[in-house]
C-alpha cells in the first residue's frame, strides 16, 4: 500500500489522466505503478491508458485515493521514481536560485514547456521539486524537463559556463532593451522574498519594467515574461 | 473576537505588514481594525504603522493570530470591509469569466497593478475574490483595484460596451500579430479548465503562441503575457 508523500521518499505521484499520460510519454522508465479508482474502469481515459501501460503496472484501489488524492475528482494516480538529469549544454537554461514555493516551481515548468525550454537548474536549498503539489502545478510538464540541482550558483556555472542574465530589481536595463543573442544563455531568477543578491550583477542584469505601485512580480510571472520575450526577440 | 473567514462575511483580512500598508494606502475607509501580535510592538513595521492608523483601530492580541494567520511569520492582520466598485469606463479592463482559483485571481491583480491595469470585471460564478488566499496572492494589489462582479458577460458588455479581445486556444491569430489600438479595450480570459466558450469568438480572438507540448497556459500566466504585450505594443 502506498504511503502519504514525504520529501525523503524515492518516489512521488501525479494525479489525473492528463499528467499521468505526460509521465508515460516522457518518463516511461520512471513509472512505478498506476492506481485507478474502480469507478473509472469504464471511462475513455482508462481505456486509452490500458492501451499504453502493461497490466501489471495497474492497481485498482479506491483506498489509495482516499489516502492520497488532494482533490476529489481524480480517478488515476501515477506513481513514479524521482529522476535527476544532467542539463543539455547546447540548450538555453532556466536557473532558479533558492525558489521556495512549490506552486511557482511547477508553474515555471509548465511555462518552460510552453515556450521551448527544457533545462532547469535549481540551486538548493529549494522547495521540493518533486512534491505532488509541484507536479500538479506543472500539469505534467515536469516529466519533459531535465532538472539538475546544485549546491551553489558557482557550481552550476563551473559545470555550464555561459552568458547569464540575472533578473534583478536593482538593474537599470529593462527587458525590452535586450537584443537577440546567438550564444547559449541562462535566465537566472532569485528567491520569491529576497530576489538575487547583489553579487549576481554582471553587466547583463535585467529588470522587468513595472509600475512603482508594486513591490515586485510573482516569481512565475517574472519568469514567463522573460521566457516569452527571449523566445520572441527579433 | 474575530472569527475564521467565511465567504458570506462582510469583511476579510490581509496578513503581514506590506499588504496591510497597501490596505491603508488605497482603502483607508474600508479598514475595520488591525490586529498586532504582542511580540511585534517594538518592530520598525509597527512603529511605521502606528504613525498612520488611529490607536482605537489597533488591537493587541496573540489569540487572533493563533486562529487566523495562515503562516507563522506574520505579525499583523488588517481586517477590512469588502468593497465593490463601478469600473472606470475610460480605462482598459481585464475581464475574467468564471475564474475558479483564488491564487490565480490574486496573482492577476498583482500583475494588473504592475502593468497599469486597475479595472477588473469578474463574471460569476467565480472564486471568492476577497478570500484571504486571494488577498495574499495579490500582495495587497487588491486594494488598488476597482472590482465589479457581473452575472454574465452580456451584462458586462451592456454596461461597458467596447472592443474586446477574447483569449482562446481556438483562435488563429497570435498575440504578436496584434496592432496597437487607441480604443478602450477589454482583455477577456476564460475559466482555468474550460477556457472561453466558442460564442466569444468575435474576430478579435487571440491565441498566445505556445508549443504543442502543453495543453494550455496557466490562467495567471496567460493574463500577464497579454497585459505586458498590450502595454508594450509599438
Amino acid at each position: 500500500m502506498i504511503k502519504t508523500y514525504v520529501k525523503s521518499a524515492d518516489y512521488s505521484y501525479t494525479a489525473g489522466f492528463y499528467p499521468t499520460f505526460e509521465l508515460l510519454k516522457y518518463r516511461p522508465s520512471s513509472l512505478k505503478c498506476i492506481y485507478v479508482a474502480e469507478e473509472a474502469i469504464n471511462t475513455p481515459g482508462f481505456k486509452k491508458l490500458s492501451e499504453v501501460v502493461s497490466k501489471d503496472k495497474i492497481i485498482f484501489s479506491n483506498k489509495a485515493f482516499n489516502k492520497l488524492r488532494e482533490k476529489g475528482n481524480d480517478h488515476v494516480i501515477g506513481v513514479f521514481y524521482k529522476f535527476e538529469d544532467l542539463l543539455e549544454k547546447n540548450n538555453q537554461h532556466i536557473v532558479l536560485v533558492n525558489p521556495s514555493d512549490q506552486g511557482n516551481l511547477g508553474n515555471i515548468m509548465r511555462s518552460m514547456l510552453a515556450f521551448g525550454y527544457r533545462d532547469l537548474a535549481i540551486i538548493d536549498p529549494s522547495a521540493d521539486s518533486f512534491s505532488p503539489k509541484t507536479v500538479r502545478a506543472s500539469m505534467g510538464a515536469i516529466f519533459a524537463m531535465r532538472i539538475q540541482h546544485f549546491d551553489s550558483f558557482a557550481k552550476y556555472l563551473s559545470d555550464y559556463s555561459r552568458l547569464y542574465y540575472p533578473f534583478m530589481l536593482q538593474s537599470a536595463k529593462g527587458l525590452k532593451e535586450i537584443k537577440k543573442t546567438n550564444e547559449n544563455y541562462a535566465l537566472v531568477f532569485g528567491n520569491e522574498a529576497t530576489g538575487l543578491p547583489d553579487s549576481f550583477a554582471n553587466g547583463h542584469a535585467i529588470k522587468i519594467e513595472q509600475s512603482k505601485d508594486v513591490d515586485s512580480l510573482n516569481l512565475a510571472t517574472a519568469a514567463v515574461l522573460a521566457m516569452y520575450y527571449f523566445k520572441n526577440i527579433k
